[in-house]
């Protein structure tokens, strides 16, 4: 039996035994505000707390709307799970929105009700929200050398022409098969991902590796997807991305986890992922002044914000980094490689990174 | 020669035979704004009106900087025709930005300059951005009875697990082989298409298929997917979206053309496609009263909006839709469905809307 489901059959038999018993049944749904989210050294993740968990009670007053939503939240999944389908979080909301017979009432008015008890299961379980069929945001793409397996189709990564595979919302049944890379490139745009599969730069041997574009902030199949490669093939992680907060923070998500989802960081996280660029001092180095972007307030802002983070107050390297944008007041996007003319970023820029390694900011 | 190689070539002979006869060289840059588009009956979609193009000339204050960038960019294309690479808007306007040698004038300060430049030209050449090897945004995933042909790369897309083929931006090149497919299926959501493609509805005899999401408002990578498929293919396209204004303004894209790309229709519409659902009245036929959302101010003002439009006026079916919206002040999107069941829309729905097919709406 599948993990997610024997945890779903045991919430429902632990219910049943509190009733039997004339106790009152509860839950233990830890607490997830980010007073709870912390930096664990050891692991290199974001985490909850694991402080005193809340406990959520069937007969209580304030308690027992939010009981019984998280039991048919519960018994949803579980019938996802039987009879093998997937779905996403809107239609569960609408599946559930009226279960009520012969009454008007409804048992969640907004999807804003019905999400969060999502999360608390995933929380209570430490399971992830795919293992419970829920489809997350869909967003991503993928190409290089590597075959995988997939709802019994055998899917070669090197032969999909220049659309490369769209990663779905869910990648936990998937196997990676004959995998020949020495690395994984996560690129933000998909702008770069499609200059660097025209290239083929995958397929050179100085530089065999699986290129997956994120198209922005990494959807959770993305950041999964990425996280197993990893793992379970044992590949370094290199991210590319534009000179900017929201770029680097798109590589923080990735290596530590988010701080709204910090109580799957253990699913969705790859410590190992580095940073390859760009960076402010690239600027420099590259000769790419003249293609440089004045930074917003807003920009600077979120840098003043991430040089707090505990886990980056840690890092030298970031510190610096961050800093350097904030007095220079620049910015940059991976399309001003551009600039230095149209092969720089595949022929010179990354060949060059990836060689001096420690030029990655870790 | 491909043809955009052509155009770009004479564009560049004209200029110099102008010199050298010692006229003043000028482009015909056909007008974009709204008042010159017009629905054009015979071909079923939007167009420019074809009155008097304006003329840009070399010598003259106000067009001198507009003509030389018209002159760049042209050169730019030839370089990525010549060179056999593609890349994005952006990259395009980083690798212009500075071509002054011992000046430190940009030849474009924004790429708010460069972009409309490119339109330009795709109007005065007739010839899409992306034969000029430029990328427009990524959305799209696609599914079913067909197999493609792409840099040489041979792709089963009924063999692509639960991902599917990711559109690029450019599909110009894409051969279709080998195509078992009745009609085309075009989602809005991605969620709808990953339960389809669950199912694996593109396989059943009684509705084989080819099925495109198209994540949001189609990308013109996906809408001239559907067109090439459905001209090339002769396949009927049943549009599937959300019943709101958004979601039939998709199926209106796709259909006529945009606005703001009528210049381009004839390349990116596809004038047969049909409205599958979901409609107003859809909502009590197959009750889904209980899954319905209030429709916004912002919705049943740009219903009111589209009922104005040339197209839509002569449509007496869409001008009842549209009236019954804003009458009721309700929208449902595709989840709706769920509330019946979580397989009611590949069982029920879909099947009893493809079967009386006197319910498409044209």
């Amino acid at each position: 039996m599948p993990e997610a489901k024997k945890e779903l059959e045991e919430i429902g038999e632990k219910v049943l035994k509190d009733l039997e018993k004339g106790e009152n049944p509860f839950l233990d749904i830890p607490i997830r505000s980010l007073s709870n989210v912390e930096f664990d050294e050891k692991t290199g993740m974001l985490r909850l707390k694991e402080e005193k968990p809340g406990k959520r009670f069937l007969f209580h007053t304030g308690h027992a709307k939010k009981f019984m939503q998280t039991m048919l939240v519960s018994a949803f999944c579980k019938e996802l799970l039987d009879q093998g389908l997937h779905t996403s979080l809107r239609d569960l909301y609408y599946a559930l929105k009226t279960t009520l017979p012969n009454s008007s009432e409804n048992t969640f008015n907004e999807q804003s009700e019905s999400d969060p008890i999502v999360i608390d299961l995933e929380v209570a379980l430490k399971i992830l929200r795919e293992q419970l069929h829920l489809s997350a945001d869909v967003r991503g793409r993928v190409v290089g050398n590597l075959t995988i397996r997939d709802r019994g189709d055998s899917i070669n990564l090197a032969r999909l022409g220049s659309g490369g595979w769209a990663v779905p919302s869910n990648v936990e049944d998937i196997e990676f098969r004959n995998v020949d890379a020495d690395f994984i490139l996560v690129v933000e745009k998909n702008a770069a991902f499609e200059r660097l599969n025209e290239d083929k730069f995958w397929q050179d041997p100085d530089h065999k590796c699986i290129i997956v574009t994120t198209q922005g902030q990494a959807a959770r199949g993305a950041r999964r997807l990425i996280q197993r490669l990893a793992t379970e093939k044992n590949l370094p992680v290199h991210v590319f991305t534009d000179a900017d907060p929201y770029g680097w923070y798109i590589y923080f998500v990735i290596k530590y986890g988010s701080i709204s989802l910090a109580h799957v960081s253990d699913r969705l996280g790859t410590p190992n992922a580095k940073f390859l660029g760009l960076s402010v001092s690239d600027i420099e180095k590259f000769n790419l002044q003249k293609y440089t972007i004045k930074a917003e307030d807003v920009d600077i802002k979120r840098a003043q914000e991430m040089l707090d983070y505990e886990w980056i107050k840690k890092r030298p390297a970031w510190q610096e980094e961050l800093n350097l944008m904030i007095k220079k007041k620049i910015k940059a996007e991976l399309e001003a490689l551009s600039g230095r003319g149209l092969k720089y970023m595949t022929q010179e820029y990354l060949p060059k990174k990836l060689k001096e390694k420690e030029h990655l900011l870790d």
